[in-house]
């Protein structure tokens, strides 16, 4: 074979290949994959709610059952630690136990009853009643960055199968290993769950026609991608280009915006600094939602606060990135903004000589100079912060008015602050998907409210989550039915509610 | 002024030029009303929901205010006539008091909340909550078919203003002095109910320059539009180029299969003919729902249907179209179907000398003709139907298989015929927005659980639905807020609930 037919994985930490060879999915095979796919589709789409609850914990027990060998060949094509990986695994099981649980409490599918009016004038009423299906099989691409909770079973793939929607998954070429074995799991669980052959596959491969062929295969039906916006806005064009243009649920990351008022930084400087630094550096910067932006207005106690922040940056270790790519781009871009005019290195993180590392970076700049630079609020993957003084809230209020779509916003704050600043919280409601209130936006939780997403550029559509029960409703859309027999109505839409589900009866809410 | 600043609405019945004469909105005056509406927003999408219901039942009040001569004058412009425009007003004032209840009532709002874990470990758990926000100025089309009920006050211009976003209205240029009328009962109801001028603007013109600019208006976070799969497919591709893509939700109409089954087509062949010539002619054939397509296996007992049919279709009296361009094209398609081979004409309508009208057309394909042909699957927008005869029950479920998106699909058939083609409802899910059992697509109900939307190419998002309650949900994300202070949280999402709407609270529905 030659080197286009295979690829292996190699170790960030030493730059060394690793053992086991990978093949790259051919188009041919994609197409099987694929016909697999809908063909499941038809058997998947209509298993009870609770078979599809039992699949999503078995899949969850058999990537329990892999045991540490998963982490283990995780750790070694990733460099992210072992304790990280734990956590992530823990995470991953948790996503799909609450997709299990919501699925079998089954009001998620919004089912919605208008009963006939017979005797209306001028015209009687139909029976119309309305719930959500599946669209179709998905793709999925994995992320780099969590090679367990955004990969083969993260939160897209078990968002997917929850609603009903076979996943042909693009694998990241970084970590094929885990994702061959996570990819094991779910063929087991598929087996004891007795669910159709084609419900999941994975697909692999080192180049971009691979994910193109398979965005662009007339059967897929929606697209759930997490990386940069290179990536996620070239499969968005690719797809609205499509003879059937499909949605693209591509989350692309941001700059996560961070707002210290004046008042807590007199009062708790010390106590934000320790935690910006911890944030910044989380996961060697390497997070959708690390805060690479923050802004405070100029004031002499701010010192409290920059001291500290020094200090905690000073100390932070270097740590190893997820692939020599990601580590030259964040370098190539650390040297970029250190090269600006009027932009100073406030603090840097300890050096080190191995390779593929990050060395935190937080840069200063006055509000001018951001303004002159559209680089300042771009994104840099990786442990960096530029950190922004105004001179007045005026200014502070037009370069919130003035940020474009990013995942979270924080502010932190006094309540004096909160009611001096009162006109910010309106203002990043339309920026974001998520506030945060004296936190910090790393950290995404896995529940019902969460929002993992926000306007464009941040993701390519707005309106979802990826985060979060609310998932599972890219892949869904809503159907009508008019004047169904009892007996043809799904579950979910007989008179007797045989789900127990809440429902919208005539326009009341009822069980 | 030259002619490119004004133009005239002419009547359908005469082709003469109306009286008044209508200014094309200028590219100056167009930036004009979307930064009125940028301010505008900031100010209506904090309206109390009860204001915003209350504002929403004033414009209903303020339309009837408008009395006859809002008929008279849209009768003049659209030759529909008088009754259906009694009916057509009931309908837009109809929809508009049922998102007012539907505000009013609140829970649409999506209101979920996961409470603090301060103790969890290893990590405690946030204050997250979650609702659904407006996302700025929506741009909406009105269409030509329904110049009340999806024109300036119809179903989307009802959402989007239910949903806290302003409306920018592109007038249809066919019907400019009632989109004007309607515009003023609209405007007295924003000064009656103080709401901010710019919440609602008209731009008219006959120009597509206007709705290109207006698409591409950096301030537009969405649009809406009902028209040809030409002008939404154009918008739609506008949209998705912008610097910051915006979603377009376009209502491209479809030709709604209609499939009779072989053992009512013996049972109740006549009653099915009598109503589907009536759904085929009604409004002119001018509705994005009337049924031209339907299938029936070719068998002798089926002679009963198609002598009906033929007799009702010849006692269908020719009716004007809303416009010139309408006619013609309706015209020059049903021409370029009587000269295909193999396809003949089954019944005719009565004829007519005047202008602008269009006699009701059926025409007769075998299963091989349908498949050779693929302009007899397309809509031809007026009174005409391709009758398509299958050989075997195989043959019905393959073309079913094969449609495209659309609107509507509806089954004709007995107890006997639905287990037998108990696939047939399978694969329909998956085409259609609504499925219709034993009756016609025509007669869209406004309610909670409408779907008016479907696959590509019937709409270009096919998650949602242009009629109904649900398609609010167009207009609004969600937006996530972490551990807020109860002072600065939304009415919707403080503890003590006082909107009294049903919340999803730690993954449980309650009020």
């Amino acid at each position: 074979m030659n080197q286009i037919d295979t690829f292996y994985a190699y170790n960030p930490s030493t730059n060394e290949l690793l053992e086991d060879e990978f093949l790259n999915t051919t188009k041919e095979e994609l197409n099987k994959v694929v016909a697999e796919a809908v063909r499941a589709f038809d058997n998947y789409r209509k298993k009870d709610k609770n078979q599809i609850a039992d699949f999503l914990d078995q899949i969850a027990q058999e990537i329990l059952n892999l045991g540490d060998a998963l982490l283990e060949r995780c750790h070694l094509e990733t460099a992210l630690p072992l304790v990280r990986l734990q956590g992530e695994r823990s995470r991953t099981i948790g996503q799909l136990k609450l997709f299990a649980d919501f699925v079998r409490e089954g009001s998620w599918i919004d089912a919605k009853i208008d009963t006939a009016q017979p005797d209306r004038t001028p015209m009687p009423r139909s029976d119309i009643r309305q719930m959500l299906v599946p669209m179709g099989p998905v793709a999925v691409f994995g992320a780099s960055n969590f090679p367990l909770a955004f990969s083969v079973a993260g939160g897209d793939t078990a968002s997917a199968l929850a609603a009903g929607c076979p996943v042909i998954f693009k694998g990241h070429p970084a970590h094929p290993g885990t994702s061959a074995m996570v990819t094991s799991a779910i063929e087991k669980a598929i087996e004891k769950c007795s669910m159709p052959k084609g419900t999941f596959a994975l697909v692999q491969g080192n180049t971009n026609e691979l994910g193109a062929n398979l965005v662009q295969h007339p059967a897929i039906k929606a697209v759930g991608y997490t990386g940069s916006f290179g990536g996620g806005k070239a499969l968005f064009d690719l797809a609205n280009a499509r003879p059937e243009p499909i949605p693209v649920f591509a989350e692309m990351g941001s700059t996560n915006p961070v707002f210290i008022l004046p008042e807590i930084l007199k009062e708790k400087g010390d106590a934000i600094a320790i935690g910006m630094a911890v944030s910044i550096a989380q996961g060697v910067g390497q997070f959708c939602t690390n805060p690479g932006l923050a802004f405070v207005v100029k004031a002499e106690a701010n010192s409290v606060f920059y001291d500290t922040l020094v200090q905690k940056i000073n100390e932070t270790p270097a740590g190893t990135m997820l692939t020599a790519g990601i580590s030259k781009n964040y370098n190539k871009n650390v040297a970029h903004t250190l090269g600006l005019d009027h932009v100073s290195l406030l603090a840097k993180g300890q050096l080190s000589n191995l390779v593929n590392t990050a060395e935190a970076n937080v840069f200063k700049a006055s509000m001018q100079t951001y303004i002159e630079n559209d680089t300042l609020a771009e994104e840099n993957f990786g442990p960096s912060q530029v950190l922004v003084e105004a001179n007045t809230k005026a200014e502070i209020l037009e370069v919130a008015r003035n940020l474009k779509g990013h995942l979270t916003a924080t502010i932190h704050g006094t309540a004096a602050d909160f009611e001096n600043y009162k006109e910010l919280f309106s203002i990043l409601e339309l920026k974001v998907g998520r506030i945060v209130i004296n936190g910090f936006p790393t950290g995404v939780e896995v529940c019902h409210a969460m929002v993992h997403g926000g306007p464009y550029p941040s993701t390519t559509s707005s309106q979802t989550t990826s985060v979060g029960t609310l998932a599972m409703r890219r892949f869904v859309r809503p159907v009508c039915y008019q004047d169904y027999p009892s007996s043809l109505l799904p579950q979910a839409l007989k008179d007797e509610n045989p789900y127990s589900i809440w429902r919208l009866v005539d326009g009341i809410f009822t069980k």
